[in-house]
């Protein structure tokens, strides 16, 4: 029989029998007590190590049900062969060395993406978890609803019907890990090769997401969107448009709009535009409307635009919407609201499918939604927003290189156009080489085409402040400054 | 300007200010204090209600913040107009009627994807997580990488190293919500309109998936998977397999396996035909296999079988693997491990795509995975799940109307063949009345013809014991002794 030693002094919060518990372990696992070894028994060990022999005892249970010592009725406790079981603590512990990426920390980051991380509430945040996990437990371990949890739909349900005027039951709400993943869904929900008319510019991903996903796009410039002849566009060819891959001429039944507010643009779609879209998609069973409606949480001016969802009488939007702005892009709650005609397609093709977000990450935005956090969130973040936006805009008006300034009064990003004779990616390069992560509006060009085949256009940047505070702001601008001076040298 | 009382009492927990601030709140909302009313000076509040300067100071800056009233110098503070608000109380405190579904609470559940949740080491999660939300609050809310956070897919490429024999780097990792997910991304990354063979019977999912997708699916059956001609197959029609879609004949160039454990099977693929598989993949460049690696973590007998990936000297193995049986599938944490010769057409045809794992999930895991957890939890719930598989095997072996017993020793659940006169749907139905969720082997076949067809075979029922304890396990033997005893009289 082995005699065992253990140190108990040192690192007063692991419990008395956890350091027994490990240092009986290691010493199986580096083969100081080799396989077949007896244990002394719980009763000498307590006595030798002065604890109680409970204290022994569960340290014994936890090597048992780990599979390292086994017992023999009436011999006691013996080393088990552990070849077969899990020993990572040499792997785990390797400091991993992460490769460098640009991470736009040193710098200021201009992305549009980016939302306020420093006032989110996260004591609540934390205090709503600790709960749910104190009380819930085996409830967070079971699969869920493929949809989403009930009470967290019907909590979004009651949200979009109040900010956004969306008529939905919970049941219409499918929760999906981002929305490009609601997306891909979408794809097979209405069938592989179909064609979709997008505005141009607009969300990459959106673009890249149908594409690689099996839909054909076709792109129609926005704010001429809804040109007398849009609706009776039939073959991608007659309009000299870009086509994601050689359609065979179907008529687009499918098209995706932002017309709270477009991005990048900025611009809100009039009403009665809408109702011509509402109109032209009620013509024919087949064909719908995509509302993204990313980021209509935050205007500055007047009341919020309402959804187009809110005005369909036919079953014909399938509405998107995310936490990413409202709350953070690193939630990954997305969600899609489907008409009532698409709900049993949804069942039959999709219906298997789990849903795609933690069942304690619904739980917890659930009670925040319920007790009324995410509201106060909401308002809060409207005002720190505004008081962002309001703060970049009068810093850029300050400023001769600003041209014309759009998409204003909304959303996390403004759209500036600069005068110099640099390119809008020649700009955004020197930028970069300062430290700026900037963008330029010929990066959201689905066609990727637009500026370099006309030439001569004013680089158009857009600058994201959802992420910057004022100091940051200034710093970005200063350097912006720098770099169109030098340029005017 | 208007007076305003507040209840103090009560509630303890609630901070003082809170109180201030919910009460005038209210009284805004309820219209009980008009827009453009003057509020009480901070001090003359104060004064009232017997509180300190500073409390109604945050109350004030609480209502600024989220935009109920203004401030205007030398003024005071006002009410505003807030009927661009969101005000979701009302919705929100709705008590959600969820509809009736099937959730066998009640009865007895044998799914085979069900997992223990009694034994989940909750509060090591929660004191994780609470740390977590402690410390790192801001980095919560970044975007985050796109393949997942770098440490922890190195520390899953080091416990893959360790207990799978894989060999790969974190770079070669990608993290997804849920194997499905992943698998769309895989076709993506291959391209739509290939043929792919999977054995049959299978996973629906991952079979519905690959077809939803844009994958043309063939079948072979299981156990005959490696017969001499297989890796010549060209064309569904030769080999009279359904496929999932009217193919072109394509040569299949991708085939899916479980080699370690077959599902539903529970079959080990020997050495030699897996080098076969490996070798039939290095003939030419597109080929590759996929290893769905579902539940290799348990298995109650001799070692664990080293995984496909481990033996691959060519880099043509997809190497998927999941949480959701490990720690539980409400945790929606799946990875792939992709080739080398891969990683860079990931990067330009998936790259785009944000993770769909919340970092908060994520750092969590990390660290669950770091400190040692996982691999003790694992440890732990084999010896538990051995048990639960001694005793329902043991059970199992009392009854005379159970023949053949296969896919033991290892996984979640056990394959069982019945004697009876019944068909197996006819027998699964008359389980479910009984309040027993169950499934026959047919419901895993992806032709969905076979017993159909050939008629006569015996029901095949898989038992699923992960989620059951001996009480339920005992419980749930007795009905459908009960179901087998009734039909013979």
């Amino acid at each position: 029989m082995t005699e065992i030693m253990v140190d108990l002094e040192g690192e007063g919060k692991i419990p008395l029998y956890e350091k027994i518990y490990h240092h009986i372990r290691i010493e199986i696992v580096e083969g100081r007590i080799p396989r077949g070894e007896k244990l002394p028994s719980t009763r000498l060990l307590a006595g030798n190590l002065a604890v109680s022999r409970s204290t022994v005892e569960m340290a014994y249970d936890q090597l048992l049900a780990e599979g390292y010592i086994r017992a023999e009725p009436c011999r006691g406790f013996f080393v088990c062969d552990i070849s077969g079981l899990y020993q990572t603590g040499g792997q785990m512990q390797r400091s991993p060395e992460e490769p460098e990426r640009e991470k736009g920390r040193a710098g200021t980051d201009f992305s549009p993406y980016a939302v306020d991380t420093e006032h989110f509430p996260f004591a609540i945040w934390r205090k709503i978890t600790a709960n749910i996990l104190a009380d819930e437990r085996e409830e967070l371990l079971d699969a869920g609803d493929g949809q989403g949890e009930y009470g967290l739909r019907d909590a979004i349900a009651g949200y979009l019907h109040q900010a956004r005027g969306v008529v939905c039951s919970a049941s219409q709400i499918v929760l999906g890990a981002g929305n490009e993943y609601l997306e891909m869904l979408m794809v097979q929900l209405l069938g592989r090769g179909r064609t979709i008319l997008m505005e141009n510019p607009g969300y990459t991903q959106a673009y890249r997401t149908f594409c690689g996903a099996g839909w054909h796009v076709e792109l129609f410039s926005a704010g001429e969107a809804l040109s007398a002849e849009f609706p009776t566009v039939s073959a991608p060819a007659e309009r000299g448009t870009v086509s994601a891959a050689a359609s065979g001429g179907e008529e687009a039944g499918l098209i995706y709009v932002m017309p709270s507010h477009q991005f990048p643009l900025g611009t809100v779609m009039p009403f009665r535009e809408r109702l011509r879209l509402l109109s032209w998609a009620a013509e024919k069973e087949e064909r719908f409307l995509i509302e993204d409606d990313h980021d209509s949480e935050f205007r500055y001016r007047g009341k919020p635009v309402p959804s187009l969802q809110s005005a369909d009488r036919h079953g014909k939007v399938i509405y998107l919407g995310t936490f990413s702005k409202s709350i953070a892009p690193s939630l990954r709650v997305s969600y899609m609201v489907l008409p009532p005609v698409l709900l049993e397609r949804y069942h039959r093709k999709c219906g298997f499918y789990s849903v795609t977000v933690p069942v304690m990450q619904q739980k917890i935005l659930h009670i925040f939604l319920r007790e009324g956090h995410f509201e106060r969130h909401l308002n809060r973040m409207r005002g720190i927003y505004r008081v962002k936006h309001d703060f970049l805009l009068g810093e850029l008006k300050k400023r001769s290189w600003v041209g014309k300034i759009s998409g204003d009064h909304a959303g996390l990003h403004l759209l500036v156009e600069v005068r110099t004779e640099m390119d809008e990616r020649e700009l955004c390069r020197r930028a970069r080489a300062e430290g700026i992560i900037i963008s330029g509006l010929s990066q959201y060009d689905l066609s990727r085409g637009c500026c370099e085949k006309t030439g001569g256009c004013a680089p158009q940047l857009l600058l994201g402040y959802g992420g910057l505070n004022e100091t940051e702001m200034k710093r970005g601008l200063a350097i912006l400054d720098y770099i169109v001076e030098e340029e005017q040298k």
